[in-house]
């Protein structure tokens, strides 16, 4: 079990959007039966009242949010940015690319620029504001387990953090995402993979 | 179906040791049976004799060949990073550590820096050369699936290439490992997921 | 003499704030005697006519607006930070921390992310935004010559761009400072470095 | 005056040749004048010296030897590489590509892999073997003042790193060049530029 120096330790909570999270928001009916079966939305509560209480730095890292016009005069937009181009998802200025009213920045969270594809690192400026504040452990959670999440992960061990995913904080579209997440790829990757209950209880 | 402009158009070979694709190799053993079953050897032997018939360039890819004293005092090592300080993978000067007599590199290819985690643009200069020799797509084979070829293929899609996969060029220690590689996470970011027939016909 | 495949050639234009360009703004006064002496405004007119008028794409590239909290718990901000936290140069929501209206963005520009240093690449989305544009020719123009062009352009060319700075079209606080740019450090990494002129007669 | 963790202070010593450093060198006729007016191999000795006494970690940052064929089929060389293909410099397998024998990696030190432009960072394993041994604040010496050292320098920044300059372990061709460095662009992204007697007082 990882032990967490909580003054070196960031939450990274990965598109926290009413799409992702809300009832009626665009991709919320995919993922809907993964996330009631884990426990997705009272995970996220718990953990974010018990990282909070604890002083572990909370970053937000968003998914760009759709506006008219993105990807559309992209070389190479991929299956992603081409499903986001259909469905608008994330929209800025409308409720789905609003934050889940519990999951919101508050004051002294850090939000990072938006990212473009899937993981949080690349083309942001999340690296150089966890070092800023002197971070060396990462907590992810969020979603999708195997897209934002997973991609996140692997970005940030090639960086150099100590990664942990919750494997009960995220969700996925199909139960062979989540096994693929965190039975198959995560152990390559990640220092640790624990469930909310068991972050919590090594806090 | 992707059309490649061949001189822009890079073949990416990763890891193409013995320990992986040899007989006798530290690995092989756990990837023997998969490697088998989709004809791989023989597949990158068809797609490295049209891929150079055709002028792509080629370029290889390699993880950093395991030396004594590796990762020992990192301060967080990964699960892969642990794995291969036990069992030395890749070790420089070592039979094992030597390229696949067939997948070495050729005159006129690019050997890139080796990478310390699973993808290869990560702490390399893989981007840097790709950009300099003008290329804009690449094709990504070798080991493993669903880490290695995985992280390199994410990390090329955030960077803005296009991205093929090249689904029996590959191989992994299970199944379900394929299965994630190629049906579940590659079609989130690769523009196109083909066999080496169809990738070769395309051509 | 470069010549510009103006379909992959971008013209990047950095911090286009009232405070370095305007009469009023907080840093112009000390670029004051040098961009009048250079023809800044004048030049940075002609090339924004000239550039779209070929067809080239525009990029701005804006230094972080400065917001209240700024730098304040960052571990190793800066002496440039350290400026702009007692300054709050190109404040956000402040006329300072407006585009200089004759160079504001138009439909079709890209406004990439701002950045947190000097490099208008460093963790952002310009490297990204460029590819996927199929840009691999830069001209680098605003402000400062020794700061953020000079930056910029450096980090251009490691990431493997043709770097063009056009040595009247920015400014700088002191004569030394745009003879260490364009004389001393520029010709080490720059491709080519060109006055208005010779930009516009060279398309 | 800057105070340094020792157990978080890397020593950056770039470009340690014998084309540099040494008499018969091919770049050293360039620098010469420079480097003996400011004591330069006397205080890489002392640096040397005291950095080890006092533990702290020592990091080689080789440019990129020469081989044949470099740069040659690259889209975009910059001047530097165009020096560098007519002159070899650092050539590998020649004595001008070997280390000055005083400032041969130890054991224990951490070779890092070479870079191809000026940046110490870029496109290399620099910052993840950094971040692997939990460096925060960096020393940087070698050579040249405003390219190679300047250039990392200003990487370091932008990645959240403590830079710290020493005037006189380093040299340039020119004057004006090590003005620029020390005087002009060194006082916008460093945290401290001290001499070596005050660098040494300070551990």
């Amino acid at each position: 079990m990882a032990t967490y120096p909580l003054d070196r330790t960031a939450y990274l909570l990965v598109d926290p959007y009413n799409d992702f999270l809300s009832e009626g928001g665009k991709v919320y009916p995919f993922i809907e039966a993964i996330a009631t079966e884990v426990g997705l939305l009272d995970n996220l509560r718990k953990l974010d009242r018990a990282l909070r209480a604890h002083g572990v730095a909370v970053f937000i890292v968003p998914h760009r949010r759709w506006e008219p016009g993105d990807y559309e005069d992209w070389r190479f937009p991929s299956p992603t940015h081409r499903k986001i181009m259909a469905r608008h998802n994330f929209a800025r200025g409308e409720w789905g690319g609003e934050w889940h009213p519990e999951f919101a920045p508050k004051p002294g969270d850090t939000v990072v620029q938006e990212h473009w594809g899937a993981s949080g690192f690349a083309n942001t400026d999340l690296d150089l504001r966890l070092k800023q504040k002197g971070i060396t452990h990462v907590i992810i959670a969020g979603l999708l387990a195997n897209t934002c999440i997973e991609a996140t992960g692997r970005y940030a061990t090639e960086l150099g953090y100590h990664v942990t995913l919750v494997r009960d904080a995220t969700a996925a579209m199909q139960h062979d995402m989540m096994h693929a997440a965190h039975e198959l790829n995560g152990p390559t990757y990640a220092h640790a993979i624990v469930t909310t209950g068991e972050l919590i209880a090594s806090l």
